[in-house]
């Protein structure tokens, strides 16, 4: 059996064949539950088959990942950043294909389908540091001979439920982290990239039979919400990281909590930019182009509306429609292409139903609005002038619909910018100091997100990723955000004779 | 007007009359729900009347706060630390007639009352060295002429909920955090300890209005659970933080999760103590005592299971019950009582029925197991010999019961200590360096308490104080509990003149 | 015996009388080494008399306070931090007596006396947060049943030398840190300003004693070099914290280092202010003014050198020279007087010579110059232009002159200020991000303190204070600036059986 | 021309050539010097020859140098760690050579030859990590529309002098840290191992070149003490660190301070290991062994004085005379070999000359004491019993001789430990926590390494490597020893239009 087309070929190269098993269960690929075909976003044709998660196949997963997490867990932190290093020399090694599969099973352009891994690789590399770093404190106690430590220790399990539009890169953020901290992983994929989670998955894989160590310390589900259902519920694992909309995580972090497990969410955005009057245009209009229209408008991070100041507001819109008309259309692993298809069918459809209802809440679509006849999902890329109380303009409408408005001072930029439900990535244009540090202060942006001469999207791996409100509060990637991987205790250790109370208390 | 009895007239050098607006709204006291007493749990008879909060008084009160807290977010966190501090001053002036009253009207021994009141001044201490030290980051970015910042801003406005156990030491920790750190506080606390609301509210209060502050900056609510419930639902209201049950707690976290608020509770401990064979034994039983009877067994923290290593438990379980008699049970605030009452009639309702309970699922008491006939709400310090699988075991009985068990093996006693749903504190007694650190480890205890030779309560405010598991994952107090009450921001500027992109993406 | 003068007699509310002994050794106050008298410098006229350190005075002060170190570091650091509060509490009761002594017997302006003490009473507050927060770390080790710890621990003894312009608070940084730290003091005040370390140190004495420590905690001595000298070579003081000149401070540094103690240095500043072209003048002139002339141009961060954009240059002279005429010269505890005398006369015949090799290198001096005839010290405040290659540019000359330079871009505005030998303190003036962040950034300005759009001076207590280059590299107050004055130690502790190395490596 | 033995041919895999130029000077490898050989510890046989470093060649390198930091410092800190990265990759790829080498030119056993270059490879990884982690600080300002920040800027240039010991992991730890904060890195290597220098320089210059970044970002330079002091007298040189004896250490540390320049210091230690009462003696004889005898006791943290309590001296002394008898001497490069030869004929007559001295001042030599006559420089492993008090016990006497002494308590032993000047390793064995804690604790060991269970040497990457007193103060690898190479600037910014000055002060 081999692939219909030549130019799915190199997915020989990454583990990936016609048909693949789609579960990584206990250091073996298997699966039992249905076949399913992945398809190219950008003409919907078949590029392989994957089977499913069964029931079964979950509950041998997560039996088996229980047993690898007591041993992973005694590994010294040093010695699972090294394992760490050695995936991301292996991401390394094939970061071509990856990224080129990302970009065939995603719909995104290519060169933000190798972003996406090289994304992974700069975590690894960050996550080996980390190794050593995982401080805890030693803290003065109030009472002689004692000591107070505040130690940090592995969670064990962790889940991970990711979304289509960065089908690995979240992946990374958080098996990065988990990992070095002592945590075994448990990844369900989006149903509708099987294909790269298969691929990810043979990478880790592959290092840690190398290193003899327990295939199940990271476990991996291709399957649908039936998946994710199990893992909410499932008492094994105390932290479930969800990426996805607003909705769906706030079912999750229901069902989680009930079981006193915790979350860590990464939710719906609906980002701003704002343009101030003394803002460098061109490098406004270069990121809201960036912002707006890459990936298709199906990042988080997606620049959904802009806030231009009344002064500029004319020659902004006018350049940026000029722009517009400049995107290139297209398959995404063709060089030079800027906009590739939304990423299903329905994606497409909500994006028509979007647009009708933004023309009934007296949008003004001023350029694109229509999707494109073709085989593929692809759509226009579409500007629309709106007020901003308009009820469309609360919610993430994911595909590239920027929605453009009118302010008169910063004042107002920053009500409207916090009007929305959603706090994820935020953004000003400006070069006056008092602006900038307003922007980024307590009357300021509050997004997780506070961006100032850059878009909203495209954030580095060395600082905090995630929003406020609707979007979650989770955060990923650098900072301390591993410190949401493992639970923290405060020690104190009577290594005297005596008993003294804290508070000076004297008990009988 | 004045008190029925002279005992109580120390109350007016607190501010506390006969009777009393319960709400401290936009800088002024005045209330206009229902006028309920308030009782001394040794007696049951009243001691003062307060009026409680009505929906208006709500309303207004958030109005105010939510005007205060733009002017109070401005002020530079120095400055507040320095309030902060003038508030741990005018405690200190009070800190006999508080501690008093704390120890009146919830029923602890004067000791623990006043010790209590000691607690939040150590906080307001802590907390004004923090108000120079809310500290944000500068990361390295890895594009030119960027800078990356981690800021913390305030959140706004903080909603603290306190329980009848801790009627002011909670709301310390919690509005000394959330004051220096730019927030307002909207208090509510136990509806059966009004008294300790007023009388604290009244220090607080005293202080906003020498600095000419909007009173409103601290705002405190009398009332009873529907106060709870209109905070949980104020989306004016970034972040509640509740103290009480894990079944309460779960309510107002997922009312709270609904509008995107963010919760920091403080819930249900089951906290056992375990004496390793090679144990202090003096040490040991003097703790398990404090930890069992103290507080008459109603804090978090109090021990409720004991885990004897065999070949100790007949000689440690003779020992505590030998000292289980000389327990002087009484007036809270003579001189040498230990075991005061059970803080309403309705606990001692529900010791009654816990010890049907333990009767009834196999448990042997071994001393105690009554209420005291009298007036007020005692009941005997009770220890009973049960199994770790009994049902009543795993849930938090709010009096002085122990629960006693027998261990082979430090695993063996470990995974007793992890079987209970709650996760808040634990200790050990040994002296063997090998099973301390096994014991503050990743396969030790689940708890976010981790002792060694000292009990399960008495936590010195310098770390962070807070459980695992169904005790909730809030930390208060010491550490970084801080950044519970801000909201991070990660804040990329450029301040040159091009467009560099993450992960060395090219686009357009 | 009472004082001369009738203004001095506030005196006695801080301990002072007209004749004091001048060492406080081992809790008591005596001294038989020479008795000098101590003047006002508004008028070189006796205030009262100090009898100074003898040799023998030295070794007893020392003795003690080595058997103090011994007790003060067993005291869990909590509760020094409570000492010092309640020092803190002493000062704010004296802070108005206090402050009038300093600019008595300093010569600064009452505001700036009252100031310096404000500072102290700042940095007792801040260090009674820190004694709950001297962390160590607890860092993962490589090896199995391995932990690792970063421990602090106190030095022992801080030898503090300060100098007369900050007679006092320099003091406080120190001592604040050192004591909660867990370290004995031992302090040399300036030999011209005794009273202020008389009077300082009985605030402490009062509080050590009220809580029944030995005095020998805090020993001061009145005195001259040779005590400098002293304590520099005594082996049982690990760290000496020096502020005076970058030629002294290396001589003590070599003595200390040759015995391996370690220095705190605070040496010689030479501080510009850059203004950009863009920059606010108003707000620039003001802060020049106030670095320049305030505290008679006796600061470690007076501002010396006023680097002027050449588009801007002879506004902002202009504008400067206007101001320089209304400046009020005369007695420092006259409301309005802005300007008072210079410390001492030779302070006043430095200037004089000083003014004359500015001259005879070329400088023009187009305000002030000259001495003002009185029975004081005071001179006239002065404006010289000059070339930044002029030899007399290099050097600190300490009393109230001003080296005006022009510059044409940012590049050369940078090389200007970082030109000199010293490195202390910077400011520039501009209202653009770039340049802010290119003057904080690797490539702009040198120096230890770096500011925008406010005077070189005037530090908070929240950052480090100190300077690089021949300023002497040492940070104080706040930040890390604890860790100078405790030991670190980095300790593995094999808790198993086994003996794994580093590195993997086997050895036998 | 060729090696005159076959076995050394592996050094071509590596650069290295029968005869090599000493100097990587602007990316070229080249030296005008005199031309020395190195030789073969083992049997004193040239390996091969090198070229040293002329005047001349120091000036080009030290300008070409001070070139290429205004191009790294400007090298965004991510980008630097990629290059630190690669470093690492490049030297996993010749570790069998590069430590095949090591144990060639300095003698050390093979084992240990690989471990050090090991230590290299993890730091590389480490300091990748923390390329994204060189966080500074924004503290909270007192002042409104204020930022205080907290940066952390590159020097510039960092001088490494290593010694002959750790002829490249020294440098390692330096120039990792050094790289990855915006440093040049100048090295001199030592004078006997100047093919580890080139070797390990080649490795790393290959990396800059593949990269196109400036080959003088690293600058090596074979040679002796005049190049050494041409590095401490460089005034472009703003920090030098120097690993080497306390007595040029102290030379060092004089005249770089004259200039104002930093020093890192790393001199020399005199270790003891401490034998409780209680201790797993096996542990201990075995730990002694590897302590005493590892690397010839030419390691900084080799154990030179063994501490025995009274009740197992006998025992312990008896078991570990049983195993020096046991140790095999020999060529490093053989298997099984536990001792090499000592670096150099002037070590084995320093030897000599201790053992004299030794014997002069009463010590008593219980085993070892003589050289071995062969072609190489072998010395019998010695152990020595004498009184703690003896000069020669006060010295670092770098080879394998141990002198063993015999104490009571632990407060006897603790002061012994901390008897000598220097304050580098030390460790204790025992199993009870109040002594461990004690140890590590205000009261114990002065150390900078205060170790338990586990030998003197030895140290893990991840923490602070250095010693107290004579040692020199200085840290290097893990914690925050990357402050060391980095200038500390605290920025303050005003935003607003006002002028705010802190302490409330009021100046005109």
């Amino acid at each position: 059996m081999s692939f219909e087309k030549k130019e799915y070929e190199f997915l020989t190269e990454i583990g990936i064949g016609p048909r693949n098993d789609g579960c990584y269960i206990n250091g073996c690929w298997k699966a039992s539950g249905p076949i399913v075909p992945t398809v190219n976003p950008a003409n919907n044709q078949k590029i392989a088959e994957v089977v499913e998660c069964s029931a079964q196949d979950y509950a041998d997963g997560l039996q088996a990942c229980y047993e690898a997490q007591k041993i992973w867990m005694q590994v010294p932190a040093p010695k699972r950043g090294d394992i760490v290093r050695q995936i991301g020399d292996a991401l390394r090694a094939k970061l071509q294909q990856l990224g080129r599969l990302v970009s065939l099973e995603m719909g995104k352009i290519l060169a933000e389908g190798i972003g996406e891994v090289q994304e992974i690789i700069d975590m690894c590399d960050f996550a080996v540091g980390l190794s050593r770093q995982l401080n805890g404190s030693i803290i003065p106690s109030e009472r002689p001979n004692h000591m107070m430590f505040e130690m940090w220790n592995p969670l064990g399990i962790i889940g991970v439920i990711t979304a289509f539009n960065f089908p690995c890169a979240v992946l990374g953020w958080n098996a990065c982290l988990a990992l070095v901290c002592g945590n075994c992983v448990v990844w369900k994929g989006a149903p509708t990239t099987p294909l790269v989670t298969i691929a990810m998955t043979k990478i880790v894989a592959g290092v840690l039979e190398k290193n003899n160590l327990p295939g199940a310390v990271f476990t991996a589900f291709c399957g649908d919400a039936e998946v994710g259902q199990a893992i909410s519920k499932d008492a094994r694992i105390p932290l479930v990281s969800f990426t996805g909309s607003t909705k769906v995580g706030l079912m999750v972090q229901q069902t989680v909590n009930q079981r006193f497990g915790k979350c860590l969410l990464e939710l719906s955005g609906n980002n701003a930019i704002v343009v101030m009057d003394d803002a460098d245009l061109e490098l406004a209009v270069r990121s809201v182009l960036f912002a707006a229209v890459g990936t298709a408008g199906q990042r988080c991070t997606t620049c959904r509306r802009l806030l231009l100041h009344e002064s500029i507001y004319d020659q902004v819109l006018g350049r940026l429609l000029e722009s517009y008309k400049q995107i290139k259309i297209g398959d995404p692993l063709e060089k030079g292409t800027l906009l590739g298809p939304l990423h299903t069918r329905t994606s497409k459809e909500n994006f028509e139903k979007g647009i009708q209802a933004i023309i009934s809440q007296g949008g003004k679509i001023l350029t694109g609005g229509s999707v494109i006849e073709s085989e593929g999902n692809f759509v226009q890329p579409t500007i629309v002038e709106i007020k901003p109380e308009a009820d469309v303009v609360k919610e993430e409408l994911f595909g590239p619909v920027l929605y453009v408005m009118k302010f008169q001072t910063l004042k107002e930029a920053i009500e409207i910018n916090n009007s929305v439900p959603q706090g994820l990535s935020s953004s000003i244009f400006t070069r006056r100091p008092d602006i900038i540090f307003r922007w980024i202060g307590p009357a300021g942006s509050d997004c997780g997100i506070v961006n100032v001469n850059i878009p909203t999207n495209g954030a580095e791996i060395g600082g905090a990723f995630g929003g406020e409100k609707a979007t979650g509060g989770g955060r990923e990637a650098g900072s301390d955000s591993w410190k949401q991987y493992m639970r923290r205790s405060t020690c104190t250790i009577n290594y005297g004779n005596d008993l003294p109370l804290a508070q000076g208390i004297n008990f009988g």
